[in-house]
This record gives structure tokens, sequence and C-alpha cells, in this order.
């Protein structure tokens, strides 16, 4: 499995993401889903990914692939004029390569299946964030809903909804991502550390701040023990049921 | 969908349930999803169920039927010697239905699966607790995990790992249960208030505390608003992530 949050707040963008995969219980890896691409000045482009592995890395060879060699296929994810296009080539790319594997060949017993939020700003419009489906279709989030969620999005979503604000600054909601996170880690077991953390500031066109956070990570560690304990009090400050 | 959760303190056991069932979006309703026999003195059986609809009033009149007219099969839910055997009693009534719908008659689009957490304790006998599935078999609580969700099971997770604690008192464990069915209600429409809440006191067999807990409940509003506020503090007291 697979959790990843793209978060939009006032002053860019905030992306999450967790590096385990699995296929069953018993074939563990490390893997990074959070891919990245700059121009420096010009661009930046964020893609998180979640499902079948051979598909995620397929879409963003291709995506990396097309970047690098202008003589193949044109617009490149360097060269679109646009978010809203960046995000009609990313989806195109899913759904070719996913109908390239599921319309010939041997069947597979599970789909070839994945799912991605995108997210970025190009020079001269503002930063965007999308969430992508298997079928190349996608949505992008509004003023009500300023985030997306892929893999195992239900552990980690209450605290999202409760504690985002869209003042927020990045180290504020870092540590919301990282306690959506801790609460998902310690529910399912096909989520697992290092976590990728990256923050885009809006109108750099330039990658901020950017960190993988693994099992040795201090601050981490802090908010981890100190969210235990943070719950089990406030859950003391409320009044017990009355038996009446 | 729904969310039932059954678990186990040490004075006793304590089920919470929701009463929202629906056949699609649009298609909304309210039905009991506790069920309660009783022989004051003897035996407290407890049975909360999740999944079809149909499947499940089925198993429950089945039961119920069984227990009032002893011409029909013996032994009933009132008269199994053990709550191992209820619980084999209840598995095997489950398959009955689900086989007796799947087997034959027209196809539906959906399957007419079905989960419970039986709970009680016969006089002589400890207490139990039990999830059964829809292929009649069931497992049992334990020390290391001493409670059972069915249904809607994520949103509202993560703070029973957290805050459980088996010397917890009744008015401490509906309280959890309350910020737990709370964060689950907030996340997913399909599952609605009214709450059903019962605490069944070790030893007493007899129904112990029962209420219904709907929107206008003062204690439930205390507990949703300030479990919100709560959050946010706890949340406000650890330290941000340090951008270096």
């Amino acid at each position: 499995m697979t959790y990843c949050v793209g978060l939009r707040i006032d002053s860019g963008l905030v992306f999450m993401s967790d590096t385990r995969t699995n296929a069953g219980i018993d074939s563990i890896s490390t893997f990074r889903k959070m891919h990245v691409w700059e121009d420096p000045g010009e661009r930046v482009i964020v893609l998180l990914t979640a499902g079948n592995l051979a598909t995620t890395q397929a879409v963003v060879s291709l995506l990396d692939e097309r970047s690098k060699s202008i003589a193949d296929r044109v617009p490149t994810l360097l060269e679109t004029p646009s978010m809203y296009q960046t995000a009609r080539l990313v989806g195109n790319t899913v759904k070719e390569v996913i109908s390239s594997h599921a319309d010939a060949g041997q069947k597979a017993d599970s789909y070839f299946n994945a799912s991605f939020i995108l997210g970025g700003q190009i020079k001269g419009t503002p930063p965007r964030l999308f969430q992508i489906y298997p079928e190349g279709n996608f949505i992008e989030c509004s003023e009500d809903t300023p985030f997306f969620q892929i893999g195992e999005t239900k552990y980690g979503k209450p605290i999202i909804i409760r504690a985002y604000d869209r003042a927020m600054s990045f180290a504020e909601t870092a540590k919301l991502l990282i306690v959506s996170f801790d609460s998902t880690l310690k529910s399912n077991l096909s989520v697992g550390l290092p976590l990728d953390l990256m923050f885009y500031e809006k109108d750099t066109m330039r990658v901020g701040f950017k960190k993988r956070i693994g099992i040795d990570d201090p601050y981490y560690r802090t908010v981890s023990d100190g969210w235990s304990n943070a719950l089990k009090n406030a859950f003391k400050s409320l009044p017990d049921f009355p038996e009446t």
C-alpha cells in the first residue's frame, strides 16, 4: 500500500509520501514515490504515486525520458504551457501505460491501476494541485477541499480535516502531515518509513525544503511519541460519560 | 455503511453501533444494529450487525424466533451452554441465510455479506466477545486485541489503539467510543446518528446501562465540539517542524 498527501497552503504546496511497497505481505521493499522535475526559475512539477509499481515506474520513466530527449514526443513535462496541460500529459501517459499492459499479454490477477497527485507551478501562472485517476482523468483541489490523499487515506484523514488551516506555515503543515502519517503507520503495516517531505514556496519556481525522514529522525520521534501523550491528555480533558 | 464496536474492559463489555443504512447514496434509512437477548440473572447476549440489511435482519429474526418457539430447532440463543456455542449458532445461522439467497433465485449485483460482533455472558462462564464472518466462522478477542470493529473501521481506529486501557471505567470507555464514532461520522456520510450504547457489567447477567444518543444529546455535543478543540490544542502543543 501507500500513503501520499499533497496539500495547498497560502504560502505554497506541501507534499509527503511514504516509501513502502509490497507484493503480498511477504515481499516488502522501499521505493521513492515522490518525483520532482525542476527548471529553476521557470517551473517545478511534483508527482506523488500510488498503486501498481510497474505502472507508476513506467509513467515516471516515460515522463522523465520525454523531458530529456526533445526528439521524442513534445510537449514534455518541462515544456507544457500550463499546469492543466501538465495534468493532461500525465493523465494521457497513465492511460497509455495501463492500457498497454491491460489489453495485451498475460492477464494478471490484480489490476495495473495507479493514482497520482500532481502539483507545481509554471512561471506566470498560479500554483495548482491535481489528483489523477487510473483512467487518466483528473480533478483539481479547491478552496473547500485544499488537499488530496492517495493510497491508505482513511486513518490519517480526521486530523487533517480538523487541524488544517490555509494560513498555516510550512512548519505547522509539516507537523500536521507527520501526525497524519504517524496515525497511518501505526494502523497499517503496508505504509512505512522513511517519509519524503517537500515544500514548494509559491512564486519561487524552485524546489524548496526537501527531506527524507527516517526512523532515527529526532523530530519524527518527538512528534510520534508526543502525539500519543497529547492525544491521551486531550482525551482526559473531556468529561466522562454521565451514566444517567 | 455501518460502524460498530465491541470492547472488553476489566469491568465488562461495552458496545456501540450507529443506525444508518443506505442502498446507494440516495436511499438512507435508520435501523437498529444492536440486538440484545436477556434472561435476567442467567445470560445476556448482544449482537452488533454490519452489511446487507436483508441478511442481518433475517439472521436476527431467525435467532429471535428460535428463542421464542422452543418447538423450533434447539438449542436457541437463550439455551446454548456456552458463549462459544452461541457464536457457533450465530455463525451457522449467518451461513444458512447467506447461502439461501446467494445460491438460488435472481443474482444480485452486490453480495449478501454481513459481519457481526457477538458478546455476552452465560452464568458460570466468563464474559466473551467474538467477531463472526460472513462465512460463519469466527474469532475471539484476546488480551492483545481486546476489541472488534465492523463496517467503516479505519477512521475511528487510531484513537482506540492509543487511548484504550483495560482498566478504564465504563464512563471513560463510553467517552472513547463517542470520540471514535465522531471521527467516523465526520469522515463518512454513510455512518450516522443516532448511536446505540450499551454496557454489560461483568457477572450481573443483566442488561446494564443502555441509551440511544441522538444529535441533541448534550454530552455528545460536548464531546464532539470539545474533541475538535482538544485535538487542535494537542496539535499546537507539539513543536513545529524545524526547517533545517
